[in-house]
């Protein structure tokens, strides 16, 4: 073991009272566990533990020796006598490894119990640490199948932890520091975000996409295939959001030799898999070649250590990584790398929406410290419309339609714009702006809704609040009517309102009822997001008033467009011009170096052209502004 | 065997006569060697050669299989025969292993013979390959040691060749390419010059040199420690001159790895030795750690590969090398990359002089394609004095001193402007300008001068006329007196000029004959290079009117500066602000890029102003203009 690692154990060792009795202390990922044959001796002794933590600077977990633990069948009993029956417990998981105890219920707040002593006595009187989690009202497969899969796999993942867990805690071998980022996919375009960011000591990978409108060749990947990029030496991956553009090549990684952590929020972890799973099947069906398998997903799952917003986390020797909240998506972040001892703090925005929405809180501007900001670009230069307006201009049409008779269909994003639309029909029917017709919610879409149940911790203070403190939960309100797919009688049915994928009408049950409404002048079809080049939504939107579609069969249906079209631009989950702007002028505190990416060059140039004009307003005087290439790379630090 | 290398053998195999019986078919570095039994078959068939060479594009020397060469005592008796006496051949050196014979003599252009008449029939009748050097007539200890180590050293050299020639043929893998430059050292800056590239295949490094300006830590070296460079795959080491701010740390990489081709000029590869054993001799006597011994040095050497000015040269899979003529120092050249089928071609200017000198001939500035230029900007900021006028200065200074009964000081640096100095004054006294007293030159600058008279060949066009066709070799002037180190009789004897280094004072004979002629009024010093900050040149410069001097001994001298002190700046082997624009002005084709290096940030940010303030005259209306960091990465073939 090195210098390193020995003067932290030794630092615990003696700095824990004897009593305690160690039997062992272990790197676990980024925390350090210490077993001990007595935990009570420190139940009340954690100004001793907290002082530790500060000499060492490094992340605590006291945990029981196994062989003190009580025995499983007895810990169940316990936990059913401490935990009130309203809590609903439906599942009760054990890892021997790591000597935690998954508790699964409907309310997990009652299993917590207040300030946290329910928790805390299940710990003190079986000696398992107990991880709390909740049961979704929506019933999600995703996240019954990644925990299942993680708890089927306890000793794989035990020992993945320790061995991340000593490369964290390597000791540092360079006096002299560089940081250094690299381009790899997403500058002066979108889609394949990867930026690779190396130090003297280490390389972190931040986001690893794919290209969602190519489907073959090498732009559909990121730049991975370059000298400096070995995966076997990279440190981390760290994801800040589940998109495909974002996460739908990290399996590929783990395919091709990479063994180590991913770093993501517990939403984008579930959210992931679904979409890669989805990625495959699609490529499956279209009869593409499979960039990996299921199996690398698994693999994935198994490495990912999830994390809160403003939790602190050790990632490298000389790297500590926080995410903040970036208002994009569910468990959407911002990353920020504290590097070296301060030597450099770099926040890449990811995806971000600065504004709140319905759905999730304004992203986070505020920092202790940045001295390099990445951020994205993707609404540099187009304005848009005003997003009260375009909830009412969304209400105006639903009753219009509904009050002719007719049907609405808005295609839906499987991740973020569906439940955003439904948090504003919900609203609307509860303030009767809207007639309360039935609202059919169908496709991947409502397994992602099924996800945001699971995790409404991390949604906007309001539907949050909503959920957790007045148990009115919009997403399981009575309007919403789950389907399997396409349903002909819905189709032929009374007026009905359908949020259905794909949102541009490329696949998914959305094309289907497409297909029956498009004929009748009564229905209307509404696109809440955006249609890409050469998509069926995109010539729809664009005015085609005759419509060729070829079926799975082969046959061709020709398909007259009556029905009333419209797209409403205001629900976008990025930052439009002015919100990007204001994010520039609210920041604390002001970066040395800002990096514009993920936007067409056109977007990118003309908002490096408006930060330029307003430096003085945004406080910008002194910042250089970069807009890198693929594979360029830029040295953050100067001071050589 | 690859079937790439399969391809080219096949196509030798085939296209030359049967009758030649050819034995083996080796890469000999970018070399083709053809060891055949019966070279005569090929005497006055050439044309079959070239048509196979153009099928190919690769270069292919026919050699005569060791069974039918003769034998070496009669070789050496047929040698004589043919050759006249006046050649006056002074060493014969055989090397079994390329079926090479080296022929040392005074007059090399005998041995040729007319239309290479002689060279060609020592061939047919000995089968030995004549390889043809010149015998300085100032004795060279370098050229002379470094020839006996590759000498003595045929075996393992030949091993190498073959290591490279397999390594360089190698298959091309990957389709999609990419050409990225990185910044190692030298860039906002002057010293430590360094840069990669990389494509997808190939990495290559130009110039890897120390910062003379410091002695110790990292800013000493180049950034080498970085993941981006693995010295074990690196293809090729490009050196563009001797000075060992691009030369000085290339054993380095000898030392940690790197076991592959130096390509470089003949000059650059003698003088790069004698100052790399300068710098550890240096380096031990100020008991400083030497970053690598002796031994590197002549691994190097075994390592080098020398080329002509414009002859093309494959040097990894998909680049070809080609130097021009640099007109820094001798030997000094561009380097030329012509990567991929003209995916993208490269000019790293290294230090250049876009003017004509008495040494050199003027920089070239037309190149077959030339997409992105790297170029020097050392003055990019300076303007500078007349030439003219400078060596009016300079004649008019020593008339003035002789005719008073002063001695002249003129410290020069060992490589370039010494030997410019020396073809002034020889010039001035052959007509009479200043009167004929003894020019004493001394120091590791006369070894210098010494290889200078090895590689006539290698000069401007007019000494080297007079050196080779009206035999008048001005560094062999009477005129010039060569003394080993510091001469008291002299100091104290008659008027005469010393030519000694340092050039900056900071060791070496200078200092010694300045501190005897300091405080004498009627002496003169005349400075004819750059002083950098904190030698004893600099403040002489500056004024300084008493000086201390710690001797060896530990004892101070103090030195009283009654003599007259001049700087002359007119002298300078890089080009001027004006010859930089004129440069860009006259370059043909004009680049896409432009990549500034080799300058202080100030010089480098007035350049680039000056560049754009006349893009519409220097024809780059078009052009990118870069000014990177180091470890700052650029993307040069924006077309993925």
């Amino acid at each position: 073991m090195s210098n390193f690692r020995l003067g932290i154990i030794s630092s615990i060792y003696n700095g824990i009272p004897k009593e305690a009795q160690i039997t062992r202390i272990e790197f676990e990922g980024p925390e350090i566990a210490v077993y001990v044959k007595n935990p009570s001796a420190l139940t009340d002794k954690m100004d001793i533990i907290k002082k530790i933590v500060k000499e060492i600077k490094k992340r605590i977990v006291i945990k029981a020796d196994s062989s003190v633990r009580k025995d499983k069948r007895e810990t169940t009993e316990i936990i059913k006598t401490f935990v009130p029956q309203e809590a609903q417990i439906s599942d009760i998981k054990f890892d021997d490894e790591l000597g935690e105890v998954l508790i699964k219920a409907k309310k997990p707040g009652l299993v917590i119990g207040k300030r946290g002593l329910i928790q805390q006595k299940i710990f003190t009187e079986t000696y398992w640490r107990p991880i709390i989690i909740r049961e979704p009202p929506i019933k999600s497969r995703t996240v019954e199948g990644v925990l299942t899969h993680i708890y089927n796999e306890t000793e794989y993942r035990a020992k993945m932890l320790k061995t991340f867990g000593e490369r964290i805690h390597r000791e540092l071998l360079f006096k002299d520091r560089y940081v250094r980022i690299t381009a790899l996919g997403a500058f002066q375009e979108v889609g394949r975000s990867a930026v690779l960011v190396e130090t003297t000591e280490s390389r972190v990978l931040m986001d690893v996409g794919v290209n969602p409108s190519v489907n073959f060749g090498e732009r559909m990947f990121p730049k991975l295939d370059i000298d400096q990029l070995r995966l076997e030496e990279l440190d981390a991956v760290v994801l800040t959001h589940a998109h495909l553009d974002h996460s739908g090549m990290i399996p590929f990684l783990f395919k091709y030799g990479y063994d180590g952590p991913v770093y993501t929020t517990q939403p984008t972890r579930d959210i992931m898999a679904l979409m890669q799973l989805d990625l495959l099947d699609v490529a499956d069906k279209e009869g593409r070649p499979l960039p990996y398998s299921a199996k690398e997903v698994r693999k994935e799952l198994l490495h990912t250590i999830t994390l809160d917003y403003e939790e602190v986390t050790d990632i490298a020797p000389d790297i500590r990584l926080t995410f903040y909240n970036a208002g994009h998506i569910i468990g959407s972040a911002m990353a920020h790398l504290h590097i070296g001892d301060g030597t450099h703090n770099l926040v890449y925005t990811g995806d971000f929406k600065y504004a709140r929405t319905r759905l999730l809180d304004r992203a986070v501007a505020e920092f202790p410290r940045v001295d390099t900001l990445i951020m994205e670009t993707t609404y540099g230069a187009q304005p848009q419309t005003n997003r009260e307006e375009s909830e009412k201009n969304l209400v105006d049409l639903i009753n219009n339609t509904i009050n002719h008779g007719g049907k609405v269909l808005i295609p839906v994003l499987a991740v973020g714009r569906g439940q955003e639309i439904m948090l504003v029909i919900n609203d609307a029917m509860k303030k009767k702006l809207i007639p309360e017709v039935p609202v059919y919610v169908t496709g991947l879409f409502d397994e992602v809704t099924a996800i945001h149940t699971a995790y409404p911790e991390w949604l906007g203070k309001e539907v949050r609040d909503s959920i957790l403190f007045r148990d009115e939960n919009p997403f399981t309100s009575e309007y919403f009517k789950r389907i399997e797919g396409y349903r002909e009688d819905i189709a032929q049915g009374e007026p009905s309102i359908i949020l259905a994928t794909s949102g541009m009408l490329n696949g998914g049950p959305a094309v289907e009822f497409f297909k029956q409404f498009a004929p009748d002048s009564k229905n209307s079809l509404i696109f809440v997001s955006y249609q890409a080049e050469g998509t069926l939504g995109r010539k729809v939107r664009d005015g085609a008033k005759e419509i060729q579609i070829i079926g799975r069969d082969g046959r061709i249906d020709n398909i007259k467009v009556n029905m009333e079209v419209k797209a409403i631009d205001g629900f976008s989950g990025h930052s439009d011009r002015g919100q990007l702007l204001r994010f520039l002028e609210d920041l604390t505190p002001k970066p040395r170096n800002i990096v514009l990416n993920h936007g067409e060059m056109s977007a990118i140039r003309e908002f490096k052209r408006l930060v330029d004009s307003r430096r003085d307003r945004l406080g910008l005087r002194n910042t250089a502004v970069y807009t890198p290439a693929i594979l360029d790379s830029l040295r953050l630090d100067k001071t050589m």
